[in-house]
């Protein structure tokens, strides 16, 4: 995380495009620097970088017009929807005009019968779920915060339920897209699958905006299932609650939340949360399915952990003890950062296959005992996906060298696995040179031939994800 | 499928290429007419396009070598691997050098605690689950065929299991693919999940050989279900056997398989594979999960089938009942193409949102009705697709474009329903059209960028999915 040139000393806007963009968008369009400020920082401990200009875009088409009066006078385009991104993704590092789709939030449509919903951008998933609530169906993806689907598609995002139903990745059936010559591309069809052509659905689908602003998304949506159970179980030891973990999955119990929390972590939820947790290594399991199913799905977690000598299994079956319970799964890192004031929560993001996952998860545990901050250990362990939160004073920067240096060597082990540097929170500005190392060199090749095809003047959202220059 | 240049027509090998694939493959490097035409067909119903000469692969070098032999010599190349293809995709219409892929044929590696498999791309489904069997563990993708793995991922294949399971999209978690400047690109890792950079997997899977040729193949495996069981249902009208799926599938039944056939197609797979099912509308469904579950999902699945009119639900519980019966289902196609001897079938592929299914398959049939062949209906209707067999005489020009013009009817039906051309079989060269259609000017634009930015002397698979003139 070293200095970036802050956007201060760039180039002012071209006065063509500030009198374009204030043409067509009027008050829509901001060069206040409250506005800039507040677009140019995101949930990464990065200092502000803000665009040059704020274009607050109500559809495709305002889309389509700032990005070609942008791309007319070759100043960078950053898409902005709520601004909950972990890795920088959002700041304009070399300034530019930040399009904020945060208006863009209509539910196009939702086809219950099809099980699939059609929405703009700046749709967030919690907005979502509460206008499915009628239709019987929900929509399933949880990254924690309360992210727009068009962010969630463009870092391939996924969360707590994403052992059970996947990621982005599985569950975004289209997108409209433009692209960088103004186009706006539809991808896919609401078929469930399809074997046509090119996957240019999956091409976006974590392209962190550097190959086009994602204006709708459509998503699969599934039943409400008939039964839901929670269960929370702690641990003498890391090891054991991870050997429940993965002896769960090897076994192949269809759960449909799985994560670990650090004893210090629980500590952190119990403060923030007024939860009375038991301040010991922990698991939260979720449970979906027919009542039968739920049932015996417990009853074989319930038997993997005992074995594993798992304390005080407890159940959560009422939806106002299990929402509580996720609640305070949900501000985990809101509660870690509360628990050392004025810090930033650095985290990272490794994932290993799944029998490899004790070694990463207790790897990184001894890593970290180097650390001159404190740091809690959250994860979404059913898919070999871990955060360590490492809580650093943004102020100081022996503090955030030495979180860059235990990040990598977090990231080094798990790419030792097999496994990657990132399991869901992309790579943004922060982990430029973590990807370069686990994709490699002809990887990177090719993202840059797809990136210079795409967009051969470098204007959507310059400079994350790889570095262009070989 | 009009008829296209024979390879015959085209200039004789470049004899530097000649000098340097003999030098380099010996007798692995054929131009007897015997092999060429072997590998100018596959299971569509085009004349045999050989190419001009045939090397058969042992490794990912062995690809290297080749495919930088034919660059240098500007001369196509194409990837072969089981020759199972429906679309054309396989022929040398342009002439060139295929590359057999069959005998690179090893596991790699099977790492059963993580369930991923890593294979060379010539391995064939059944000989990979073969492999499995003392693991527990097992591969569902199941396009029928004894297909490769290679040429699955590269038109993404899906089959009977997809409902359950997903297709090859969800299923490939890395490749190795060597691309149009002779590069080793080892995209994905292990892990479940992945936010690190462009999502070059699911570039390459369905790009049908076009952007470069995948050598090697790592995929998810799942453990075996403790109970399976199979059931078979027959209804006096189609509209209740497709009633039913639909409702199955909005209920959520985490149904494994459900397979529609068609009245005239059980009295040909009566035939064909010696069983005795009442020659009537019929659903084939099998379930897979614990006991408990998938006694559950039989009794939801029974009591919708039975609201529907639904007859003599039939049980196969026994390995060799379930086997028996779907064995018949994989034997469809051979069985539909026996029942009109001399015959080629050309198979619709459509898929639409399950609400449209009914639609979809009663319009197909309604279309088929001024057919002037026989045709038969099968499908994965749990997916919304499903395949009208047209049983064509290949050499009544009649018949065969009578087939493309019904083909395009019922194509045009389901892009009119948000569905795809294509579920499964790809666009090779014979969906052409069809995938301008669906895509859309932009999206064709947008793969175009793509495959010239990979191959700029469009060498690889040229003249398939797309044409590049614009």
């Amino acid at each position: 995380m070293t200095a970036t040139t802050p956007s201060a000393s760039q180039p002012p806007l071209p006065e063509g495009l500030v009198a374009a963009l204030t043409t067509h968008f009027g008050g829509r369009f901001s060069q206040a620097l409250a506005i800039r400020e507040q677009h140019g920082r995101d949930e990464s401990a990065y200092p502000i970088m803000a665009p040059d200009g704020v274009v607050f875009a109500e559809s495709t088409d305002d889309v389509v017009v700032a990005l070609k009066a942008c791309v007319a006078h070759r100043v960078p385009i950053i898409a902005f929807g709520a601004g909950s991104s972990m890795e920088g993704h959002l700041l304009a590092h070399r300034g530019g005009i930040t399009i904020d789709v945060s208006r863009m939030n209509r539910i196009l449509a939702v086809q219950a019968d099809d099980m699939t919903a059609t929405v703009q951008a700046g749709v967030t998933r919690r907005q979502l779920n509460t206008e499915l609530r009628q239709t019987g169906l929900f929509f399933p993806i949880d990254p924690g915060a309360d992210a727009s689907l068009g962010g969630m598609a463009a870092t391939r995002a996924s969360g707590t339920n994403a052992v059970r139903y996947g990621s982005m990745r599985e569950n975004v059936l289209g997108l409209t897209v433009i692209t960088a010559d103004g186009a706006v591309v539809k991808t896919g069809t609401r078929a469930r699958k399809s074997s046509a052509g090119y996957d240019l659905t999956r091409l976006f689908v974590g392209s962190e905006g550097t190959l086009g602003i994602i204006t709708e998304v459509t998503v699969r949506l599934y039943p409400e299932p008939e039964a839901v159970s929670a269960a929370v179980c702690c641990f003498e030891h890391v090891s054991d609650a991870v050997a429940t973990v993965i002896q769960t999955i090897q076994m192949g119990v269809p759960v449909a939340r799985s994560e670990f929390l650090s004893g210090n972590m629980i500590r952190a939820l119990n403060a923030h949360s007024k939860t009375s947790l038991r301040e010991m290594p922990t698991l939260f399991f979720e449970f979906q399915g027919s009542e039968a199913s739920v049932r015996e799905q417990a009853d074989q977690v319930q038997a993997i952990a005992s074995e594993f000598g798992g304390l005080d299994f407890e159940w959560a079956t009422l939806p106002e003890e299990r929402s509580r319970l996720w609640n305070a799964r949900h501000n985990a890192l809101f509660a870690a950062v509360q628990s050392r004031p004025g810090c930033r929560a650095i985290s990272t993001d490794t994932c290993v296959p799944i029998s490899r996952l004790a070694e990463s998860l207790e790897g990184a545990q001894r890593i970290l005992e180097d650390a001159p901050f404190p740091s809690m250990l959250v994860g979404h362990v059913g898919d070999g996906n871990f955060h360590a939160l490492l809580l650093v004073d943004p102020e100081n920067l022996a503090e955030v060298e030495a979180a860059e240096r235990l990040n990598e060597r977090i990231v080094r082990l798990a790419l030792s696995m097999d496994g990657t540097c990132t399991g869901e929170h992309g790579i943004g500005l922060h982990k430029i040179p973590y990807l370069a190392e686990e994709a490699g060199e002809e990887a990177i090749t090719l993202m840059r031939t797809i990136k210079r095809g795409l967009d051969p003047l470098n204007l959507l959202n310059p400079g994350k994800m790889f570095s262009l220059a070989e």
